[in-house]
C-alpha cells in the first residue's frame, strides 16, 4: 500500500478504510427503508419495470445519478432519470467517483448509485460505500433483481425444481480474477442438482465448457446463454456442455450473457410438491416448501 | 400416479401435464414484458417497495389475487390490491387453486399469482403455470427481488467481494424433502469462498451447524440469521457457526429467515478491485469487474 499524500482529504485513505465494527445502522433500518445518505440501488437486470417501487422512487428524486454505464438500460435512465445529471462510472476510478459523489451530496444535492442487477452480486458497491462512509457521507444499500432472476422468467422455467436442482450456484470462472483452484464450477456441475448461473463470463464459455468436459461432465447436460435478460434485444441460446460454447461463440456475445448449466434449464420431469392422487392431503402450493421438513 | 377420473376436465390431467418441446414465448418475450395470461409475480422480500414496477402496475389491476399468505407481507397486500379480491394459496392444494384461476380468467377476470421473493427460488410456480397452460391459460413469469438480497442490503455487505467471497450458493439443509446425500451445505462452506445462504432452513439452524463442526469447519466462521428481511418487525441476529444455533433457537424463530454463512457476512478484508497507489490505471469501479478477464 502507498501513501503518497499527506493532505487529510487524501482519497486514497477513505479508499483504504474497512469498517470495523457492525453498524448500528444495520439494526436501526430494515432493507427498503429510505435512510440518510446516497442509496447504492440496484437497478435489476435491464429492463425499466423490472426496478423496484424503492429505487424508482429515489432515481425520480435524484439530482445526480452516477450509474454503471452500458450496464444499465439507457431506456431505464430515460424513463426515471429526465431530471437529474446522470454520469456514467466506467472509465472512472474511485479517486474520481468519491469526491464527486461526496461533493455533490454536501453541496445539498439528492444523489443516487445505481448499479445493474442487485449490488451484493459481482458489484463493487462496497468499497466505494467504504470509502464515502469514510467521507463522512452516509451510505446504503436497495436491493435489485439479479439477471439469473430474469433468464429464468425468460425461459418459463425455475432455478431450483423439486428433485431436479435442489440448489443454485452464483459463480464465475477461472481468468484474472480467479485462480484455477478459485474455480468451483466443475464442482457445483459435480453436485448433480445444482443450477450453475456463470456471470461475467460469456467470453470463457467455450473454455468453460472444454474444461467441464475433460472433468467427465455429461456432454448432454443443458446449458442456456441468455444475453441482456429483459432488454429489447435479449436473446436466448439453448444447447448443451458439448454444444453450447461454439452457439455462444458464433452469435459473438462478448458479455452481459447469463450461463446456465442444469436440467432446471429445461424445467422438465421435475417432482411435483404434491402427492398425486392424494387431493385431501392439504399440500399446499406455497407452504408445503415452507413447512415439509 | 393414479387415475380415478375419466372426466375431461380432471384437474389431476392438468397438474400431471408437462412442457416437452421449449415455448416459442420464450423468443417472442423478454422478462419484464407484460403478456397475455396470468403472470406469477415475485413479490420481493417483504417490504411493498421492493416490489417490482411491473408486479405494481400488474397488481394494481388485478382484480383477483392468490397470494402465497404469510409469506407476503400484508401491507403490500393493503398497498397495491385494494381494488382485487385476495386469496391466500397457503392450505389450498393444486386441484382448489388451479380451477379457482383458471375459471376467474376464463370470466374476464385480471388474475396475478403473488409469490414470495422470486419464483425462481425454492417457489413452486412451475407447477401451477404447467397445470394452468395445460387448461389451456397462458401464464408468464415475473422475477422479483429475493429474500437473500435484502438480508445482505440489510447488513450493509455484499454477498461477493473479491478475494472473500467469489461465489453464492443458494441452499437448502437435508430433511423430509432433500436426503443426507442432497445436501451440500458442508461442501460450499468448504469451499472456503462461498456465501452460503440457506433458505427455509431456520428450524434446523442448530443441527446444520452441529454437521458443520463435526465435518471439520471452522467455528469462528461468520453466521447471520435475518428474520424477516425487509419486514418491520426484520431482525439480525449475529454469531458464527459454533454460535448461531443457539442464538436462533433463544430468539425462537422458526421460519422466514435466511441463514448466511461466510467472511462476507463480515463485510470486511476484501480486496478492492483497483489497485492501491495506481490511480491513473484506470480501473472502474463497475466495469473493472466485468472487463477484467
Amino acid at each position: 500500500m502507498t501513501d503518497d499524500s499527506d493532505a487529510e482529504t487524501d482519497p486514497q485513505d477513505a479508499i483504504d478504510a474497512v469498517a470495523t465494527d457492525r453498524d448500528d445502522r444495520v439494526y436501526d433500518h430494515s432493507a427498503g427503508d429510505e435512510q440518510k445518505g446516497i442509496p447504492f440501488v440496484g437497478a435489476g437486470p435491464g429492463d425499466p419495470k423490472l426496478l423496484t417501487v424503492a429505487g424508482r422512487d429515489l432515481l425520480a428524486d435524484a439530482d445526480l445519478v452516477v450509474h454503471a454505464g452500458s450496464l444499465v438500460n439507457s431506456e431505464l435512465l430515460d424513463e426515471y432519470c429526465a431530471d437529474a445529471e446522470t454520469v456514467s462510472s466506467i472509465g472512472k476510478d474511485l479517486e474520481e467517483l468519491i469526491p464527486l459523489m461526496r461533493d455533490a451530496y454536501e453541496a445539498g444535492d439528492t444523489v443516487v448509485r445505481l448499479h445493474s442487477g442487485d449490488p451484493a452480486i459481482y458489484g463493487a458497491a462496497l468499497e466505494q460505500m467504504d470509502a464515502l462512509e469514510h467521507e463522512g457521507v452516509p451510505t446504503y444499500i436497495v436491493p435489485g433483481v439479479t439477471s439469473a432472476f430474469a433468464a429464468s422468467a425468460t425461459m418459463r422455467t425455475q432455478l431450483t425444481l423439486n428433485e431436479v436442482a435442489n440448489h443454485v450456484a452464483f459463480t464465475r470462472p477461472q481468468g484474472k480474477t480467479l485462480t484455477e483452484e478459485e474455480d468451483h464450477i466443475s464442482e457445483f456441475v459435480g453436485m448433480g442438482d445444482v443450477t450453475t448461473c456463470i456471470y461475467l463470463g460469456t467470453h470463457a464459455v467455450a473454455e468453460t465448457m472444454e474444461r467441464l468436459l475433460e472433468d467427465g461432465h455429461d456432454p448432454e447436460t443443458p446449458v442456456a446463454a441468455v444475453y441482456h435478460a429483459s432488454w429489447p434485444d435479449e436473446d436466448v441460446i439453448e444447447g448443451t456442455i458439448g454444444t453450447i460454447g461454439e452457439k455462444v461463440e458464433e452469435a459473438g456475445y462478448r458479455a452481459s450473457a447469463m450461463v446456465i448449466i442444469g436440467d432446471a434449464v429445461g424445467g422438465e420431469d421435475y417432482e411435483r410438491s404434491f402427492l398425486y392422487g392424494e387431493w385431501a392431503s392439504g399440500g399446499s402450493s406455497d407452504g408445503s416448501q415452507e413447512a415439509d421438513d
